[in-house]
């Protein structure tokens, strides 16, 4: 069983990431595996702190405007394997172990389980 | 040399799509072949109608406040092949063939470049 992996980023990584006005970055969570994006979600400050110091996903939820560590209650947490941010610090790239039967509350692996077009 | 995907996607798709408060909503580019994510920008309603009618990945411009026609300039553009939602219709995947030497404006072939770490 993979475990998390924990990541020391430098204070001037963790400093050059930009939130929005909410104080919050959009993190993509990638199956470090099969390389399909299996959702996005939210991070604080806060919870980004968490994910790397725990190797594990930790998001913001908006809608419930708490921590949210994923699969604390599913079971389908995810463990971190590399951490990324983009050119502009403003989106986040986690590669991740998903565990359990996949990223989704409906049941898929993959949140993007839905194609355009008929 | 690969061309775009001109996608119909069904009124009840395009209705379903949640923006934000500023009538956005964020759009992956996933590279087809390779998978990895290659940037994350947004769309407003009309960029996404133009991306899914010229099989080719329109953005708005947050910066410039302006219709971004990925690559109009840089010859860095992307073509469409596929079109996903995820399960809360407020992010988009777009699978593209990336042309030219990438799509971050740094050179980089990904935005994603760089890794929290030392």
């Amino acid at each position: 069983m993979p475990t998390g992996v924990k990541i020391a980023a430098t204070p001037e990584q963790l400093a050059g990431v930009k939130y929005d006005a909410s104080g919050l970055v959009p993190a993509i969570a990638q199956d470090v595996r099969t390389k399909d994006v299996l959702m996005v979600a939210w991070m604080n400050a806060e919870t980004l702190q968490m994910t790397l110091d725990e190797g594990r996903m930790v998001y913001w939820s908006r809608s419930r405007q708490e921590i949210w560590r994923k699969g604390d209650t599913s079971g389908d947490h995810q463990d971190v394997r590399e951490g990324y941010y983009d050119c502009d610090a403003d989106v986040l790239l986690f590669k991740v172990h998903q565990h359990g039967k996949g990223a989704c509350h409906t049941g898929e692996r993959t949140c993007f389980y839905r194609r355009f077009g008929s």
